[in-house]
C-alpha cells in the first residue's frame, strides 16, 4: 500500500490553511519542503516565518517545523508533517553572506541561485544570456555548503546550473522541474543538466505544475509515471523524487506577482500568456495532497519495484536530507 | 585666471568634514557629486541622506543640496558648493524599480548599474564574463531615462557598458575614469566604450584616484593634462570633465569595505594588492579641492583654448546636468 510508505513532497506553494494541513495528514504526507520566499528581501522572509510560527502554534496537531533528516522519522511516527523552509530567488539574503547561516539558523534548508531572472548569484532561466556563477556566487555557494544550505537550480539556466554543480562541494538539486526531453519547456532540464546533477549525487524532484508536463492540465498519470521511468533508466530511481510545485488554492494575482515582482512596470507572463495568464489547472489527479498516493499506484503501474517506489515518493529525499541539512565538520 | 572659471568635480567620496567643506569654497568649487551609496540598500542610503541634511544644516554657509542645472549657477553666485547625490551600485534601489523614482525625489542624480561584481541590472568589470544589460537592467534603464536619474558606468564591464550606451534614450556617463589607451588599468575605458559614449552624447569624468594614473602616485600633472588633451582629440573637448574619485580622509578600511562589502569571507584587494591594501597616496598636486584650479593651470600649457578649459573644468557637466535631471516630458 502506497499509503504505508514514506511521502515527501520536496516543493509546494499553496495558500496555506488548516483544510491543507489535514489533506498533509490524510495524504500520509510526512514532510513538505514549503517555499516562504520568491521576492521577500530578509525582513519579509522572517514575517513569513512569523506567520509559520502561528501556524505550528494553532495546528500542531497536524504540523511543525523540521530542521533535520530525523524530523522526517518523528513526523511519521506521530502522523503530522515536518515542514521544511526553502527560498525560490536568493533575495532573503540579500547582499549579505553572513544572512545565510542565519537564514539556515532561523530553518531555511533549500535557496535557488536566481530565479528566471539574474540574481547577484547566479542566471535565471528566462535571460537570454548566461554567463554562469558570479564571483559572489561562488563565495554564497562555498557559504551553503558549509552551513547546510542546499543549493536549488530549478529556475536557474544552463550553464549557471552545470556550473553550481561543479563548484559545489556538497550534492545539489533541482527541487521541481521535469526533463527537457519528455516536454520541451523552457523551465524543464537538458539531459547534461539531469546527467551532471545526478552523477554528482544531486537529486531531481518531478513537478506536477501544468506548464512543465506534456499536455499539460491535460497530462495523463500514466504519461507522467513513464516520464519518472525514463528518466530512472538514464539517472537511476534513486535520484529521483517529487518536487510537486502544487500552488493549491492561489489567486491568480499571486503568480503575476511571481513573474513581476517588482522588477518591471509591464506584464511578464513567464511560462503563460496573454490569453492564460493565471494558474492552470491541476490534472485530476493530482489536485492536492491527498493525490500523492496515487502518484505510488501509477509508478507501480509502469514496473517500478517496491523498493524503487519507496524510494521516489520519500526515502530518496530523506536520504538527501539526511547528507545535506548539517554544517559541514570542521577538519581535526 | 582658472579661479574664475566654473568648477564641477562630478565624483569624490572624502570622509566629509567642515574642513573639506571650506577646501571646496577656497578652491572655488562649485558643485561637487558625492557618492552616497557603495552597498548601502534603501534604508542605509536613507540614512546617509539623513547625515548629509545635518550636513547642510550646519554648514549653509558653505553647501547646500543640488537638484538641478539652475543650482550650480546659485552656487557660483553665492560662493557656495552644490552638493549632488549618487550611488556607486543600484544596491538603494535593492529589487525594486519604483524605488528609482523615490531615490531621484530625494535628490539621486547619478547611480552606477554594477560595481565591480555582477548586479541585478549589469555586469562590473572584475567578473569573468559579461552578459551585458539584464531583464530587470532593461527596465531599471527605462525608468532612469524617464525619471532624470543618470546611468553610470564607470564600474562596469565593457559589453554592459556598450549596451547601456544603446539601449539608454537619453545620454549616459562614465563619472570617473581614464583611457585605457594611456593607462591600462582593468577599471579604465576602451576606445570603443569612449568612443560609443561620447558619439552618443555622453559625458566621461577623468579620475585623479592614483590606481587610475599612468606612473600611479607619480603621475605628472603633464601626463594628467596631455592624456585629457589625446581624448579630447579623439572624442572632443566638450565631452570631458573632471570625476576626480577623492577619497579625501578615509581610512584604509573604507577602500576595504568599498571592495568587499558583505559578499566575501575571503578578502577582496580590488585595484590594489596584499602588499599595498590601502588607499594609494594621492599625486603632490592634487590633494584636495583646493587644487582643481592646478587642473585648470596644467590644461592651458597643454594647449587647450580657455573656453576649452572652461568647458572641460565644469561647463561641459553643467550642460549634461541641465539635459539630464528633469524627467523627461510626457508626449501631448
Amino acid at each position: 500500500m502506497a499509503h504505508d510508505a514514506l511521502i515527501i513532497d520536496n516543493l509546494q506553494y499553496a495558500n496555506w490553511s488548516p483544510k491543507i494541513f489535514q489533506q498533509m495528514q490524510e495524504g500520509g504526507v510526512s514532510a513538505v519542503h514549503v517555499t516562504i520566499a520568491y521576492h521577500e528581501q530578509f525582513r519579509e522572509t522572517v514575517s513569513n516565518i512569523e506567520q509559520w510560527n502561528r501556524y505550528f502554534e494553532a495546528h500542531s496537531d497536524l504540523i511543525f517545523q523540521g530542521f533535520t533528516g530525523d524530523d522526517v522519522r518523528r513526523a511519521r511516527r506521530e502522523g503530522r508533517t515536518a515542514i521544511y523552509f526553502g527560498f525560490q530567488n536568493p533575495s532573503p539574503m540579500e547582499d549579505d553572506l553572513g544572512l545565510i547561516e542565519v537564514l539556515h539558523r532561523l530553518g531555511g534548508r533549500f535557496m535557488q541561485l536566481s530565479y528566471n531572472n539574474q540574481s547577484l548569484l547566479a542566471t535565471g532561466c528566462y535571460e537570454a544570456e548566461d554567463p554562469g556563477i558570479t564571483r559572489f556566487g561562488r563565495e554564497a555557494i562555498a557559504e551553503m555548503n558549509r552551513v547546510g544550505m542546499v543549493i536549488d537550480m530549478s529556475h536557474s539556466a544552463e550553464r549557471s546550473t552545470l556550473e553550481a554543480i561543479e563548484i559545489s562541494s556538497r550534492p545539489i538539486t533541482i527541487t521541481h522541474a521535469n526533463p527537457h526531453e519528455w516536454h520541451p519547456a523552457l523551465r524543464n532540464k537538458s539531459h547534461e543538466v539531469l546527467n551532471a546533477l545526478t552523477q554528482a549525487g544531486g537529486m531531481f524532484g518531478f513537478s506536477l505544475y501544468p506548464h512543465h508536463l506534456k499536455d499539460g492540465s491535460h497530462c495523463t498519470r500514466e504519461s507522467f509515471c513513464q516520464a519518472i521511468a525514463d528518466a530512472a533508466a538514464k539517472y537511476g530511481a534513486r535520484s529521483i523524487g517529487i518536487g510537486s510545485d502544487l500552488c493549491q488554492d492561489q489567486p491568480d494575482s499571486v503568480v503575476t506577482w511571481m513573474r513581476n515582482g517588482k522588477w518591471t512596470r509591464n506584464m511578464d507572463f513567464g511560462e503563460g500568456s496573454a490569453s492564460a495568464p493565471g494558474f492552470p489547472p491541476q490534472p485530476n489527479w493530482f489536485e492536492d495532497n491527498r493525490d500523492l498516493p496515487n502518484i505510488a499506484e501509477g509508478l507501480s503501474q509502469v514496473g517500478f519495484s517496491q523498493a524503487e517506489i519507496d524510494g521516489i515518493m520519500g526515502e530518496n529525499w530523506l536520504r538527501f536530507y539526511d547528507m545535506s541539512f548539517e554544517p559541514t565538520q570542521s577538519a581535526g
